[in-house]
């Protein structure tokens, strides 16, 4: 049990937001735990440095964040006379910082790669349920408004909404971090006007218009950043070399991993299973940025070329060619690179299964249905933001826009 | 004549941007001219500060900071390969710095109540033919610039287009001092996408999402600043206080003005008969943001009521109240509000036409037309962006969103 | 006696906080009175924007500013155990808020040329005065913490000391619209550091070096802006400017002036005076930059040469040249300058006496004394920065470095 | 050899200026290169981010922010008048760009565990020259700038000076992602106020402001930053963990570590060895954060007590405690220090000379001497600022302040 010792006021110096508080003890000891202190290992966006260089910040940093922006928005709720004890403002504190416990190191590729039965919001809540125990019952509400079963539902959407902490915060980091200034949003005026509506979050109308900087900044930050085409190439490069060393491993060849590594190439668990084997948690524990980025140094020398090629070309960043298309690209052009592609890498085995990617990627900007962002009104009334919206089609910005790409060695590597 | 003295280069602080250097000396004679001098005592947004209370930059910082963009769109055009002539940079440059010259103070609402007839364009085309004739014909090439019969149109669009250097300067800036972070943009990332295709502005591919945002956050800006609910309120009540003041002159009340003001206050000049009035656009050159506000303050204890009235009203901030609708307001509930104030200004000569505002106001955010802003393609096409935007509903935008308010004494004061 | 509104939660904008929220309404109240709006019509710099055109910023600004740091530092000090109570939370924050009332516009020069018995201080708290009688006794408590008077010093010291509230924000606010960003300072840290020790504000050690900095920032505020020549140039022409008006008023020439400007060009009062007379004290209260601006704009015209041509010379900025140095200038230059002005200007009434200007002017960087910066160890003794930084030469800061300049029509002009 | 390829104008985000634009084909080439792709892989300032999470910034967007910084230097010199031709600027911009290939991973750190008897500016040079093998002789000039040969000594300077291109980024920098805000300065207004006088580098005499602001901030970053007690604490855990390894290595005991890694644990090479040594420069070349931090990582399970001990400790940040002191350290103190840890970890192997840390860490802010910040004055002389400073105390920044620690394993861990 972590003790009680005095003076554990602590302030995070924050680039983005200046000084970060924590607010009490149970918070501090929490932060100082091995399963908070790992997200310090843990990039926030992958590969995407090597795009953005300065894009290295961490799921740590944003935690940390989206707790401060709590603490904010708890406050302004409360000045609106809104009723929240100070239990459930500490619980809402908790669920946020706690709600990124379940990421695995480059997880958009890993959660496809290694655990691909397994959301990591499923793996934040076994997390959790562990750390409520060693902290004897103190994170129960927070769990609750973590999952969504604690009554005041607005304090859930906190947590996770269209508006919740959580992207409030990481568009305004990633923003901050990348460079990419457009894509920052004003996260003290949106909080600001926030509100509360029969138990749902809701904005004031006059923030009708921050609320549609936000979604069109978010948009923005998607296909500008995260679904940047060289973004693209080297998760699906990192993707491709994990599912390699995965095959090799299983079917006996040796590679380097790090024991935690080594248990995920080995193994194809579900949440259940997971949730089971004690040790599997243990392992995905241990899972960190160093992993697999140490793995990718080893196998560079490795005798499988494809393990080896791919490995070096994500080191070295000699990423591949990405084209991308509205359309689906014609099935001539495709077997064409197929070919060379073949002929080009004639001594690796099975080159096109992990030399070329074919594949699609969708986003909608903003998603109505039940987590929808509500716009209230003078008089009372709520509204969906795409109805509230008098000029912007946000029901267009609903729709999702597909983009095919291929991604293939440049011909001069 | 201006002297030729060595040493002046000079360099200005600016919060916005942080250095901006004049280029030459012409540049810095025309700096010194009393015409641009004045710039120093003309807001950029009049009356805005009473709501946005750090909103006190003048369009002396907004030419200099639209200056600065130009040399820096020349910058990035040039590298491109464009063909940009060292006379042509310094023409362009020179049309930007002064294309502000006729603007009146208070200048949205001055264009109504006094130079009416007149636009602020039309006004800066007289100015800059006079600085012409005083520097020798070397403004020759910038006013063709400016009123677009130079043969590049595209230098024309630097100065005056949907995307031009005002437009990205005004609103970066504006956005600055009212602290409506909300508003900014990026100019830098904007004006490096920028290119010329077939003697036109275009915007880049990838540079739409950037685009996307310039439109909204100007549409932000517009709600949320430029046509403010107070903020409209203060420049109708300052509109009714100088049409009082010239119907009284005009019916021979003495009232205080400076000699500018008296003569605008006393005439009504169309642009031909201001351009034939030599003094007159003396007058108009005197004329700043101190002869208006300076004559409310002695206003106030003029004997005339509603004059009196309304110019205690602006100057300790005692704004009207404003209603909003997307509908036209009741005849009936607007007949109301008529007899109440005639009933509580019975005193008063006229009481409703001065203090009470039937208006309405329309916004689009964007205008496709003959100068859009078109998106050029890796394969060497153009298109408008409202066509180019996959998801944005920009054709909506382009849409004018017209607003009705009516305003009037508060209740209480 | 203002009335009793619901919903008086405001938030301003402000470009360097971004938001400031009014506590309640008292504070709300006291910003809408006439004294406190008057604020918005006095720049906190005067004429510096001749020279640093961003800086426009007003008195009203920065009382909000130094009130939002207030609440702050209220915040900060009980949370390290400091027993504040809600009312003196309350009080300290509407002194801060009111300690610029008693500024007069472009203060440093008029306190000098016109009201040059009575310091601002002085006068802010006949203002206070005033208002807590307006507000039947409600600031009685502001009043003492303001003049000194309260048990508590270290809430005087909030408002007035070498680290107060007052400094902090208008050296963070005049670096910024300044754009001279390397006097900026963090005022979140410094005021984080911030304890009390024997009723007296103290630094927490670690902050040492954030005291130093500020130091530092504050002495490259002086001489790159406060002092900065061509600033103190412009400056001195405006004393001498009313210099003349106040001579040729008291001889009984004509000239244009506001009824609050003539009154202070008439009369010349000391601080009892002032409190005795009633009707001085309102011609104060109506007094702003465009009483004194607008003038010299009149005067530009009148017959008197020396009156006009100072007053031309300020309006279209064409600046006397400035001579600074460490030493005494020479009597015989001293004395060619002032002959070749008697020849140049030889149709001009004691051209010398109003068209030179020979003074000093001294700053010292850091005041040990009285209301010395205190630092706290963790043992819990204090010491004077000036002993405790362990390299930085404070006591050499605080020897006062003296310039001499001498001030003079540019040739050419 | 590199290809010719069209169209590598390549732009980087940088949160820090914005864009930072490769000026040519060559940097571009050279920025591709594994060498310097290296340099995303490690972090500018090692484990300071276990104190400020924010500072996970490369070296990599180090050179790259310096190199930008030297193309606007290289621009004003050009603009004062100062001849440098354009082979010039591109190597003064290659120096810059390549000065920092021969760091280390947690340099400070590595630079005394592991490659102690070189500097990383003499690992520089050696990977210099290597490039300019590989380039076919086209960093000849850039390596004769860099290493102080090239006759124009400026060009040096700018490289390597109190007031060079890497000072001002990183200061910037370090300040910009530690969140330490009091440390930043003005790069634009420094770098705008640099000229040449007799073939150094000087700053203008009215920039004497803003470098004593630079000094006092370096400073500041030193103590705060730099040598903040918890980062030296962490530092020193790492160099003794790795002095551990190395201890265990060559006495033949099996640890997990990378080729690299090993090798450098096992040889201890001085420069003239790794030079010829044809792999140890490889080894180098394959050395990076990750083969360090994985390597703790895996030493975590390790059966050496204190190789365990020490690695867990950094990675879940459970620090030492750290005692910092003017004056050395009373032995009994220590010896009592050392008998408790004995006691306490009985069961380690020499627990104090791995448990317990006893340093010493000096600063001096200034140091006069051949690379002295020299102020030029309108008259042409030149002074040393410490001389040319009226008040600060420059010569007792230069004297260097010492600092005494010692280190030890927190009582309750």
């Amino acid at each position: 049990m972590p003790s009680t010792k005095p003076n554990k006021k602590k302030i995070f110096n924050d680039p983005v937001y200046g000084f970060v508080s924590i607010p009490d003890e149970l918070h501090f000891d929490i932060i100082e735990h091995p399963y908070f202190q790992r997200l310090r290992r843990i990039k926030q966006l992958g590969l995407t440095h090597l795009v953005y260089p300065g894009a290295l910040h961490t799921r740590f940093q944003h935690s940390l964040g989206a707790m401060h922006l709590m603490q904010y928005a708890i406050g302004v709720l409360k000045a609106k006379g809104q009723v929240i004890s100070a239990e459930e403002a500490q619980a809402a504190s908790l669920a946020i910082l706690l709600h990124d416990l379940g990421h695995a190191p480059y997880s958009h590729t890993l959660e496809k790669a290694i655990a691909h039965h397994i959301s990591h919001e499923e793996l934040s809540i076994l997390f959790m349920r562990r750390l409520n125990k060693y902290f004897n019952g103190r994170l129960e509400m927070a769990n609750a408004i973590f999952n969504g079963s604690y009554p005041k539902k607005f304090l859930h959407q906190l947590v996770s909404s269209q508006l919740d902490m959580d992207r409030i915060d990481y568009l305004k980091r990633d923003s901050f971090f990348s460079g990419v200034s457009d894509g920052t949003i004003s996260d003290e005026r949106l909080i600001s006007m926030l509100d509360v509506a029969d138990d749902r979050l809701v904005v004031e109308a006059k923030g009708i218009y921050s609320v549609e900087k936000f979604i069109i900044a978010r948009r923005l930050m998607y296909w500008q950043v995260y679904l940047h085409k060289t973004v693209l190439a080297a998760e699906f490069m990192l993707m491709n070399v994990l599912k390699r060393a995965r095959q090799l491993t299983q079917s006996g060849v040796e590679l380097f991993a790090s024991p935690a590594l080594a248990f995920f190439l080995k193994h194809d668990l579900n949440t259940a299973e997971l949730e089971n084997h004690d040790s599997a948690l243990d392992y995905f524990a241990a899972l960190d940025d160093f992993d697999i980025f140490f793995a990718l140094k080893m196998w560079t020398n490795h005798s499988d070329k494809t393990l080896a090629y791919l490995s070096k070309s994500i080191v070295n960043r000699q990423l591949f060619k990405v084209e991308l298309s509205n359309q689906v690209f014609e099935q001539e052009y495709v077997d064409n690179l197929k070919s060379k592609i073949t002929a080009d890498f004639h001594d690796f085995n099975q080159a096109t299964e992990y030399l070329f990617i074919q594949e699609s990627t969708s986003n909608n900007a903003y998603n109505p249905g039940h987590s929808s962002i509500n716009i209230l009104f003078k008089n009372g009334e709520t509204m969906d933001i795409s109805q509230a919206s008098d000029q912007l089609n946000i029901s267009m910005l609903a729709k999702p826009v597909v983009k095919n790409f291929i991604c293939y060695p440049k011909p001069e590597n």
